[in-house]
Parts: structure tokens; sequence; C-alpha cells
């Protein structure tokens, strides 16, 4: 579960921290220090499993060398010290003309980034190590093959020449060879392509290719760490809150060959189901092929199965290894490895990213094989990912119109309109509010804005393995890859399949979970609760302090969040009951009436109509709290916008049109969000808030005489100033006088906090209010004075900065947001120690939220249905982390 | 001066407190306990100045009877003890139907309420008690006068019953009579008024007139404490912003007769002229009249010039209590006092109202006079009434259409559209944003809430002392009194005078300071510094220790400002340059760019035109600070709204007029106070703040070089996060970079803080900001979530039910904005102790307000160039009442 790490800065006298570890110098534990890949590979030294040596760079030097632009004191000899050491342990030394030493170097962050960040394999070939090489190996091919890597690798990375430049050439040399993958080239095409790619650096930079291994070394370093701040790194920090700050270390190993022919290879692997979380290894791998070739999907990779046959030895030693971490990292892991000559060789283990599905039942699974202990089982999953699990999915009786079938590649259901780059998926989502399926022949890290923001993924190339796949996996998305069926043809966003065109902006719909792909929109069904994820939830339920309700404005919603496992209602919003077709006439006829008289008539045609509302919400809730809120929104909401509505509204009211189109001008706002909305509106309409609480009241009375245990929690909306809770206390107190006799149940007045002066002034409104529910989207928008519906102007700008590492909307924020909030909690319960405190609204269901609610000392969130259960994760996996505390 | 005081709220277990004091028991320190008029008839009876004797129920018993509804336990028997004592002190007893005594009753508050609550005189008149009266005086049309007034007040005050019943019967004798002011009346007449009086109260009430004086007695302390709670009494609380728990006391005291004849009459008078501060006994009286007759305006009373003449030894008994009483208050006195048969008696004494103009020459003569110190002198200022002196006067040259002329009420100019109704008034004002002046017959404490806003008043009958003219001197505002020779219609809602006829909504101007009544608006001049306000400043600089700036956006206003004495310019926003018809033209262009290079192009033509301006502002503030604020509002701003206008547009541009229209639309924002503006333009359009900061730069440069001191400071608009401010700094840092060898000036750079998340985030914008200034408007509207621009809709209703005190946008709230800023200097200074932070905008201007700033420590004020004066006093008053400390 990934979490925002702050590593404390680099203090800037500090001048005697280490530089570098040789991987039998560290451990697991070191992961600050050592990056995820450094600390693991000191870690399988230490299992003793097949590990090529190597050693690895701090992050403390790349905090240095961002900070300072150059090395700290004593790095380089440092860094010829481990140098030396390596050559010794091979046998070989670096830059050696008859026995040379070829090393990758490779990035590896304290905090997960997949592809963010660059390798360099085959580090210290020239011209003439080549020779060594090639005398040594007696294998053309392969020493061709692993020096025009380098160069291409060398020269997009280190050299910042784009990939597509190499790749150009290549493509015009398998065009000559009639060559389709890389593997049917000869090795003069290879020796070819080395040139050719020479040629490339020299036209692109201007100089040769660095010949000097040293020199090669140090840039490949530099590039190391300053790609921690190429763009995609920043996109992927920012999506997942990881800090700047980190920095990444830097891996120097020995190279291993998986290119060295048919008994050699690459492969990657999970050692359980990452998309299922069967307890089944699984994984692909490639023969003749090293480094990225099986994530880039650049052929088809085998699976492990059929390694079993192919290579049953190394297929025996990779199933000890993974029996050998399992048992020792206790969790799935995600592992890299190469074949050279029939030997296996480890080059990477971390804990495996999974779906929601996969986590549950590892977790599930671990717990039962005695692996682990509840707690860790559910602090591992990502609460976010649970998402999944509760996404709806295609109703499988619906008739479907499959136009394709990839790759199963990220479970569930999604459907959007197709557009072919990430950046129109970002714009159409943020400035169109549309919902997207991204198209691509694959995807790849600069993608990354794009996917975060579309439905789903479908991709015409690619393995389960696949960035896409990844990718997908991680975010809880939908995706289908290596669709080979379709042929995209960005340029014209258009995909082909057969006898059909998809254009840009036509609707598909992605089945994940079957690989399936289907023309227009398919309806959905809710997802089912696995029995693996009742048991997490039956665990979390053990260990949460944090009471979860949910955000139900109808029977209907509220039975969905009982059965979810909420405990309540936190939020009934009373005016989405008014926008019902039937309803909403009597709504404006109300609002439109020239006095008083007029809109008690239009409100006593409502009170029944809200009555029944609240007695089906008070069934459907029986012996739980159902919290109301009052009218919110300003009148002119529920007038209609279009001149046609206006005038058929004209004529049903029989009211003259001009006059009603000056009454909606009367009724416009400024800003209506901080406009006449809320508890000015029952301060000013009294009898609409009257209507609403005597439909509260009676539907509590007959709904007790049913038997139903009724808890009504009657909630004023924007309170600013004590004057105003006190205003309309006062008159829901003398409602209730009025049915004193007939009220025998329980209920509670306060208010909802979504304005800082409420936050500010809690101490005067305590004692006026039985409880407090923060409206975090409103406290939001007035903190930061941002109002979401124009925000998309400069949104993407602000995240693409880095400005923000998120839309505030999307989760509380903590230095701002958070603050007013823990000001509210403490003011609030210095004068009413007891004071129940809540959360209402969007980010009552983020994970991150949660567990800060649990912290400033919430008694309950209250979220949409489907995020109760995530909301149960999160707030046990809160209060496991306040226990270690 | 004003305070809000708020005595510590009664203990309800208390019930040992003291409930009425003889006048001779208090003094005029006791004011919380025994209210202001009980303390100075007190002290006046200390002084051995006539006084007829009587006591005070104290405040303690109005708090205890307004929360218990019921008086304390022992007060009828402690009332009883004090009527007894008075009686043996007069020799006449209460009820008696041989030597009756009568008293009045009056409240009197703590805080000065003029008109606000109410009196009763010549109680324990009854059927029996005025035979005894008439047998022992044999004063008929005296005994008649006296009952038919009690009969009136009871009435009215305490039974409820409007004023107009009795009038209108009095006039139905005047009518019959032929008489037109009540001294005409015959005792018959009046006889007969006693009479309809008492069948007015049976017709009313149901019930006899209460004859029994112990009951009266009882109902009538009742009555005054009740009045606390009336409409007006708590609108002139709200105003003036006490509190509602201080209560009031009542006075009882022994009754003297101004209604005795001729040689007996009743007057009030100030010690010095309250309209320009004179040295010069000021006042009116009238012959054979009794209590409000003289303020009510019922007939012209004559001046005390005419009084030396007429009663030549009560006026040197007059002039020697003006000399007591000034010598021993060492302030001017508003007092009044009845004359029974040639028989100076005093009934109330208390430190005059004035204009600012009178504030001022009181405060410097007394200073002189060695009778105050300047601490003393300054603190008793009322800051606010200084704006009189600065306010705008009609050209003396201007010609001019005088339709009438009244009396020179309170000085000033007005002018504005005729209402007649204080309801009319209350309503252009507020929600058509109107100027109104409320013309009115005579006005009366229900019409506060519309004297408050109007620009000025006008009313046809009522003299110097009337409450028109009392209240507009308080409140510093423009008053043309008794003007005769209009006839009011507000009926008809028009006024006619001679064959002019003027309507609501007709534009009239005010010269409060001759009683011209003007048509049309009048062209207006400044008004000139007088060299008594300049004493008083230049005292107030030695006090002060905030600094004063101006909000000044041309080298005019800067000017201005500086005369006045602004220390710097605190917020110069740089957008009000764009809207100048040759600019906005080019702003447009700007806009409506399609790409950056059209907007560079735009730009360039533009950069010449601030520089300009800003060289001219550095020229007329050489030496002293200036803030310029970089763009601010949103963009659609300055797009025309008009369809004209847009084709007209288009025409210049050469656009299509429907592009045009599509263009404005996509800039169209839901909220605009919450969207794209302030640094988010700055951020996603940085050539804009790029070309403002180069103008500033090149402008410093170029006036530099001419000898000018300059000092700018840039200031960022609308951060709400660190990485914003970061963002832009570093750009203008990169410009100043650019310019660093012409720079010889020193400049700064800093950040408003005007949402309430940069004040939560202080601690984390400090290190990028040289310094923060306050903007209290945006950040009043977000902290309130309340929109200036809708706030119309229902600002009135939540005055008017109490639920603000004022419109917040007036001055800074304390207990929510103010904390919020108490947070910000907090956090900013615990990482840069010595950060510069200053206030703008309309609240830097506001007395209390700036007295608040002084209190939490910011570094200067800034505000309108008029309002400098004002906050140069205030700040030395907050600053004095600091030391006192």
């Amino acid at each position: 579960m990934p979490h925002a790490r702050n590593s404390a800065p680099l203090k800037k006298t500090e001048k005697g921290f280490r530089s570098i570890y040789a991987f039998d110098e560290g451990n697991k534990e070191m992961n600050d220090l050592l990056g995820g890949k450094g600390a693991n590979l000191a870690e399988m030294s230490i299992l003793k499993l097949p590990v090529p040596p190597g050693f690895t760079i701090t992050t403390n030097v790349c905090r240095y060398y961002l900070e300072h632009k150059k090395y700290p004191k004593g790095f380089e000899a440092d860094l010829q010290k481990h140098m030396k050491k390596l050559e010794k342990l091979i046998g070989k030394k670096f830059g050696d003309r008859e026995n040379p030493l070829l090393v990758s170097v490779r990035s590896g962050a304290p905090v997960s980034m997949p592809g963010m960040m660059d390798t360099i394999l085959n580090l210290g070939l020239n011209d003439a190590t080549l020779k060594a090489l090639l005398a040594k190996t007696g294998n053309e091919r392969f020493c061709y093959d692993s020096y025009r890597r380098f160069v291409n690798m060398f020269g997009n990375v280190v050299l910042d020449i784009p990939h597509e430049d190499f790749e150009e050439e290549l493509d015009a040399i398998k065009h000559h060879r009639g060559a389709t993958v890389d593997t049917e080239l000869t090795t003069e095409d290879l020796q070819l392509a080395v040139k050719k790619f020479k040629e490339v650096v020299r036209r692109k930079t201007g100089h040769e290719f660095p010949e000097d291994p040293e020199k090669q070394l140090l840039l490949a370093i530099h590039a190391v760490f300053n790609s921690w701040n190429n763009d995609r790194a920043i996109t992927y920090r920012r999506i997942h809150n990881f800090s700047d700050k980190i920095g990444t270390a830097v891996n120097v190993q020995a190279m291993v060959f998986g290119n060295m022919g048919n008994t050699s290879g690459t492969g990657v692997a999970f050692t359980r189901n990452p998309s299922n979380g069967e307890k089944r290894f699984y994984g692909e791998f490639m023969i003749n092929a090293q480094g990225e070739d099986v994530v880039a999907g650049i052929r088809t990779p085998q699976t492990l199965d059929e390694m079993k046959d192919v290579m049953p030895d190394v297929f025996a030693d990779l199933v000890e290894v993974r029996e050998i971490l399992e048992k020792h990292y206790r969790d799935m892991q995600d592992i890299e490895f190469t074949i050279q000559e029939g030997k296996l060789y480890m080059l990477q283990t971390r804990s495996g990213k999974r779906t929601g599905r996969a986590a549950v039942k590892i977790a599930v699974d671990m717990v039962n094989e005695k692996l682990i202990t509840k707690k860790e089982a559910l602090v591992r999953i990502d609460a976010s990912s649970l998402n999944q699990l509760l996404h709806s999915d295609i109703d499988p009786k619906a008739p479907k119109h499959v136009i394709a079938k990839g790759l199963p590649a990220s479970p569930g259901a999604a459907c959007g309109k197709v557009v072919f780059s990430a950046d129109d998926a970002f714009d159409w989502v943020t400035n169109r509010k549309e919902k997207v399926i991204l198209v691509r022949k694959e995807t790849s890290p600069e993608d990354i804005h794009g996917m975060h923001v579309a439905e789903g993924i479908l991709t015409s190339t690619g393995g389960a393995t696949s960035h896409a796949a990844v990718v997908c996996r991680g975010m809880g998305k939908c995706c289908v890859a290596g669709c080979a069926d379709i042929m995209v043809d960005a340029k014209n966003k258009r995909f082909i399949v057969g006898h059909t065109v998809v254009y840009e902006g036509d609707t598909i719909t992605l089945n994940g979970t079957t690989g399936e792909v289907m023309l227009g929109s398919m309806p959905m069904v809710k997802a089912g609760m696995s029995e693996d994820f009742e048991t997490v939830l039956s665990w979390a339920d053990q260990f949460r302090k944090l009471t979860v309700r949910t955000n139900a404005d109808t029977p209907y919603d509220a039975e969905v969040g009982r059965k979810f496992g909420a405990e309540g209602i936190g939020l009934c919003r009373t005016e989405h009951m008014f926008f019902e077709e039937a309803r909403i006439k009597v709504v404006r006829e109300m609002i439109l009436s020239k006095d008083l008289e007029g809109r008690q008539r239009a409100l006593r045609k409502l009170l029944p109509m809200q009555r029944k509302d609240f007695i089906g919400i008070f069934k459907a809730m029986n012996g739980l709290p159902v919290t109301i809120r009052l009218l919110d929104p300003p009148l002119h909401e529920f007038l209609p916008q279009k001149d046609s509505q206006l005038e058929e509204l004209a004529r049903d009211l029989m009211m003259d049109i001009e006059e009603l189109k000056r009454f909606k001008d009367s009724l416009h706002e400024v800003n209506p969000m901080l406009g006449h909305r809320g508890c000015r509106l029952g301060i000013t309409y009294p009898e609409i808030y009257e209507m609403q609480v005597q439909a509260i009241l009676e539907a509590g009375i007959q709904a007790s005489r049913a038997g139903i245990e009724v808890l009504p929690e009657i909630e004023v909306p924007l309170v600013g100033h004590v004057e105003e809770l006190r205003a309309v206390r006062q008159m829901i107190t003398t409602m209730i006088n009025h049915y004193a006799e007939d009220i025998t149940f329980k209920y509670k007045i306060g208010t909802m906090i979504e304005l800082p002066r409420a936050c500010l002034t809690a101490d005067e409104l305590a004692p006026e209010a039985d409880f407090f529910s923060f409206g975090t989207n409103d406290l939001t928008q007035t903190t930061f004075g941002l109002s979401r519906d124009d925000s998309g102007k400069f949104m993407n700008e602000y995240i693409s900065r880095n400005i923000w590492e998120r839309d505030p909307a999307a989760g509380i924020d903590e230095h701002g947001v958070g603050k007013l909030m823990k000001i509210c909690i403490e003011l609030g319960r210095s004068v009413k120690p007891k004071l129940e405190i809540g959360i209402c609204g969007e980010q009552g269901g983020d994970p991150a939220s949660v567990q800060f609610c649990h912290k400033i000392g919430l008694d309950y969130v209250s979220c949409s249905p489907y995020r109760v259960p995530i909301a149960r994760v999160a707030a046990a996996q809160a209060a496991i982390m306040d226990m270690k505390k």
C-alpha cells in the first residue's frame, strides 16, 4: 500500500554520509537509503539467491546531487573503489580490452515507480570492449545485439534522443530484411543497426558516441538522478502523492545476458495471480531477449506453464525461488529474472501490485496459511483498489455486440467515448465532463495523465504485464490489452476492426474480466460481495473505531448502503427529492409564488411527498441514525434553463412568460455558491424549512407507530454565524413542541460545518448543536476560494505544474482544510466534550481522508453506498496504524 | 465615543445585589449599575446642583427581570422603602388625596441611547390626586395639561396604544377650537382631552385607565424594562454594536413642572456648540412646556440668547451650572432642565454628541484650556465622525437651484434620490444600490435603519435639537431640518415646494452647513483640512504605532492620500488602469487573442502605458513604499456586456461576432469570485504578469534615474497554496535578474492574504514572501461563504433579525475573519519574525477595524485616501488604550 513518504531533508552540512553500499552490505529494511530495488537485491543476496553482484548508490547522493548540482565530496573515489571490488568479484575489468566487465545502471527509488525511471544495460561496451566480448563469447549476434541495445538506451536515456529515432533505423533494416520481429535479424543487420544508431547520436548531439566506459558510467548515473525530475516521474509521484524530495538510488550491477541465444531469456513473474489472487505462479518470459523486452511487449511472450516444458530446470529453480521469497517476505512478490545460458539470475523482487480482488483473496489466503496476521492483512490492502470489487459489471444477461477480444488485463467493466490520446482523454474528462475509453496501440508512461482520468484502457499490443496492464491494475481501472483484432489509427482518430470503424466520440464498453470489447453502452449490474471480501470487512469491523455511515437520498440508496455495512445515514439531501418529475412542478410553483400564501399552498402539496420519502428511509434504516439536511441549493437551481421549458412552465402556471423571465432574472446570482442558499433560505423563507421539519416529524411519528426505531438528526446547512443556527433551531424546536405528545423517538438538531467561519466559531455553535457534520466539499471550495465548477480552466495547468498534487476536491487537504477541521473539533469539544462529529460528502470515502478523520477524532465518516466497504477498511487501517504507535 | 460594553452576566444564584440607590447614594462612576442618566443625576446631586430628588433602580434588576420574567426577591419592598424616603424628603405623599407626590419614570441605560427608551411624566395622577393638585395649585389649566400628558404617555408607553390615537383626539379638539399649538387650548379643552384620552384607553384595552398610583408605578417600571427589547432599541444597539445584555436602569424622580405657566418652561442645551465646537452656550427652551416638547418639535423653541432677556435670573443660574459641569466633567455637556415658576431644576447631564468638526475643535480648545490632555482629547474623538470633515462639500462656485431653505442641522453636503420612508431608503440602498435622501415630515426612532443608510436627511418640522438633527450629527450625516417651505406628501411619495413637485426618485442635493435644498446633483469640492484637525492629526502621529498607507490606483489618488498623511501605498490595483478608454481595447485584443503570440503583441502595447502609470505613482510617493498588486479579476470582466458593444468590438478586431460570443461564453464562470483570477491567471498566462512586472521594473529604473526614491512591493493576489507563490515569485525573480544591473532601488515580493487557506498555511507562505497584506474584502467573503454581490437578497432580513450586527463587509469580523488573521500572523511570524504585515481594502479605514489591526500587531493599515486621517486617529486611540492597560 503506497504512502506518501518524506525522507528527512539532507542537512547541507552533512558530509560524512555513506554514498555506496555493496549488495552484500544492505538489507530490505534499508529501503529509504537504497531504494526498493537496491534493498531487495541486498536482501536476496542475504538469502543466497542467484543475484549478480553489484552495489547501490544511496538516495543521499541523489538528494545531494539534485540540490547542489554536483556529487558530494569523495563520491567518485568511492565509486571507483566499488567498481574495483566488483571487478575483483567477477574476475573481469571495466573497459578492459580482453575481459571486459559490463554493467547495468538502474534506478530504484524508495517508493515503487514502475516504468517511471530509466535503465541502461550493457554499459561498458565500446568498439574495443566489443571486440574483446566477441573474442570471448564467439557469439557475434549476441554481441552486436547487446551493443545496439546499449547505444539505443544510452542515446535515449542519457543523451535525450527520442527512442523513435532509433526505432526508425531498426524498422528500416527490418523492412529491408523482411523481418517482423527482432529475432529474425541477422548479425549483419545488428551490426548495421549499431552503425546507424551511432550516426543518429552523431547527428542529434553533434558528438561521437562516448567510448570511455568511466564516462559512460558517470553520465548514466547522472541521467538516472536527473530522470527523478522528468515529467513522467513527476506525474507519477503527483498521482500517488509521493514527495518530490525522496530521491532515487542507483544500482550498478554486473550484467547477465538473456540475449545469448535460445538457452537464454528474460522474464517477469508474480508469486500469485495479481489479477484474481489465486495461489498460482503467474508470469511470462521471452527467449533470447533482454531487459524490458517482455514488458514493452515487442514480441508476444510465453507463459510460465510453457517454461516448464521449454526449460524445466530453470523452471524448477524459479519455483524454489518463489517459495523462498514468499515465505521470507510474507507477501506476494513481483520478480524479474534473466536466464543466461540455462542459468537463472534474479534481478528484482518487490511486493506485487494487485487488483482489489486479488488483494482481498491474497489477504484471506495468507491469514489462513498463517503467514500473516489479520492486522497485517488489513493494512496491506490498498483500500482504494477495493473500488473495483464494488464497481458495476456488465449485465451477463444483456445481449452484447462483441467486436473484438483482447487480454483480460485488469478486471471490471467500463463504458465511455473513444479517444485516441492521453491529452484528449484529459481534455474530454476535465473540460467536457465526458467519460472516455482511451484506445492506444500501446501505452507508455507519458500517457499516465490520460489513463488516470479514463474509465478504461484498450490497447492493441502488449501482454498481461505490459505497461497498460500493470498501470491499470494499480489504478483499479478496467483494461483490455493486446487486442490484436483492432487496428488503431490514432492519426485519423479511429480504430478499425473487421468491417467496423469506430471513430473518436463513439461509445464502446470494455469487459476487463473477459477481454471483450463491445460497441455501445452496455447495461451494468452491481458487483457482488465475495466471501473473502466479507471476511476482510468483518476483520475491519473488529479493529476500526470510526463509525461508517452512508450518504443516501432515497430508500433504495439507504438499503444499498446498509447492505454494504453502513451504520446510519450521514447525509440525506432533501433537495434531491425535489427534482423528481412530479414534484419539480410543485417546487417551481412554490418558488414562483408571489406571496407567502402561495408558497404555503405549494408546500402543502410537497409535504406528503417528503413525508413518504422519510418514512421509506426510516424503514430502511430501522434502528440507525438518519441525518437529514434541510434544503440547501439556491432556488434558481430548480427553475428550467431553456426558453422552451420556461414557456411550458409559464403555460402550466398560467403565468406571463415575460414575468416569469423577469422573476428568474431576479433570482440570478453572481456567485451562487456564496449566495442565497442553505440556512439563508431557511431564515428568509421559514415556511420551507417548516414544511420539511413537519414532514420529518410526521414521518417519524408514523414510522414509530409502525414499530420502526426512528433516529432522525435534523441538519441545518451553511451555518456561518451562531445566530443563524439559533434562529433555525428555534423554529425546529417550536415545531417539535407542537408535536411533543406524539414524538416517542429520540432526535438531534445539528449543523453542517462547511464554511471556514463555522470552524472558527465552533465554540459558539456547539452549545446550539447536538452534532456537527463536516461538509468538506463546500469547506474545500471556500477555504481554497475555488469553485469546482470553474476550476477546470486552470486545473490541468496546476496539476501538470505540480502546484497542486491533486484536485483539492478529491481528498481532504490536510494542511489547509484539515487544519480548519482540527480547529473546529478543538473549539467545539472545548465547550461540549462529547459532541458528535462526522463528515459527509465525497471525501468521506477517500481512504487517506478516512484515515485523517480517524486521526483527528471524528465519530463517523459518511460516503456514497459503494464506498462504504472501502471506508470500513480504511478506518480499520487507521486504527491499526494508531495501535502501532 | 461609544464602545461595545458587556456587563458581566448576572449570576443566577446572586440574590444579594442592591436593587435601588437614592440619587445621593450614587456617583458618576456607577454608570454600569445606574445607567448614564442615574449616575449623572447622582453626580449632580453631589455637586449640589438643583436636582429634584429621586432614586435609581439598577440595571441588575433589569437583567434579572428580563431573564426571569419577574423581579428579584425583595425588590418591591425596597421600592416602597425608597418611595417613603422620597415622600419624606419632598413632604408629599404618593397617591395622597391632599398633597400628592407625582414622579417621573425614565429609563437610563449605561450606554447612550437617545430617544430609544421611554419616559413617563406626572405619574401618580388619577381623578383623586388631580383634585388635590387642583386644590393645592389652583392652576386648573396646568393640572389638566399634566393629566392629559400623563394619560397619553402612560397609554402609549405602558399600554402600547399608538400615539396617533391620542394625537387624533387632540387634533380634533384643536380643530374645533381653531388652535394651532397646544398653548392656545383652554382648560376646558384639556379637560375634554383627558376624557377623550381615557376613552381611547378604554376602547383600545377594554379596561379603565389604572387609577392606583402604586400599580401605575410598577407597570411603568415594567414597561421601561420591556422597552429595552423593543425594535427601536434593538436597532439602535445593533447599529452601535452594543450588547443586548447590558440592560437599562430606571430613574424615579419627584416631578418638577415646566407647564405651570409663563414663568415655567423646559429646555435642552449644550455647553459648547455641538455642530462646530465653538465655545458658546448653545440651546433652546420653551415656555410653559413639559418634557419632550422641545425635542419633539411641537412648537418652535426659543434660543438661550432669548432666555437672557426673558428669564435673566434663570439664565444666570444656567450659565453657572454650565461652568460647574464643564469644569467637573472636563467635557462638553448636553443638559436638560426645567424651570418651575422661575426656579431652575436640572434633569440630566451627559457628554454631548457632536459632529466630527466640533469634536476636533473642542478637543483642541480643551487641551489649550488645559482641561484635558492630548491623550484624553484623542481618545474622546469618535474617529468615524471625522468622515464629515473629509467629505466633499458643494462647490461654492457652482450655479445652484435652491428650492428651499431649512435649519442647518448637521453639516456636510449630500446628494441622492428622494425617498419618503425609512423602509424605502433601506430597500433602495441595500437592494438597488442607490444613494438616497430620506425626506420626512419629522423623523422618529423607528426611522433609524433608513437614516443609517441615507446620504442625508431632510425634514419639514423640528429644530436643531429635533430627533433628525441629533441623530444625524451622531452619525456624521448631513441634515437639513425644519424646512417649513416644503410640504411632505409621503402617501403620494412626493414633496411640494411652491410650484415645484419633487417625486420619489428625483435627485436633490442638501447642504447641511447652510440648510439649502437644491434640485439635481451638485458638483462637490473636497473638504479642506482645518488647522485644528491638523493639530489633532499631529497628536495622533505622536502616539500611534501603526503606519497608515493609502489605496491608490492613480498618481492623483496617490497625491491626495499623501496629502492626508499616507506613508505609502498599501494597494495599487493595476487592473483599474486597464479600464481607461484607450486601453480597454488593447486589453480586449489581448484577451481575445487565439495564441500566445497574439497576447504578447497586445501586451507590448500595454507595457508603455502601465510603465507611465507606475512612474507617476512612484513620483507621487517619492521615498515611500508602493505595493502594486498584479492583475486580479477574471478576464471576462474586461469584455463588454451588451450585444451592441460586442458587435462593435468584433468590428474593431475584425473578428466574427459569433466567434466572439462563443469565446465570451467560454470565459463564463459559475462563481467568478472563486474562479480563474488572481495568481491563477498569472500562472496560466504568465505573459500578463511578465508584462506587468516589466512595467514596474522599467518604471522603477526610469524614476530612479530621475532622482526619485522608488520602493516597489510587488504583490501576488489570491494565493492559496505556497506553490502558487513560489511559481510567480520565480517568474518575478527571473525578470529582476534580467534587469539586475539597472535596478538600484530596494524592492519586495509578497502576497495578498485573502483566502482562508493562505492564513492557515502562512508558515509555508512566509519563507516565499517579503510581506503579507490582508485583503479582508475577499477574506471576509470566503470565510463567510458570502458573495457581496448576492448578499443583498437576504441582508435586510439578517440585519433586521439581528443575525448579523452589521454587513460583514463593513468591518473586520473579529470572531471569524479576525481569528484567521491572528492564526496567519502567528504562523507567518513563527518562521519569519519580522515579516511585514499590513491590511488593505475598505476595512482598513474602519476605526474599530484599525484598532483591531493594532491589537493583533499589524505593521500598517491601508485605506482610501479620505479615510487616511480617520485611520491615523483610530490608530492613535488604539495605541493610547494599549498604554492604559
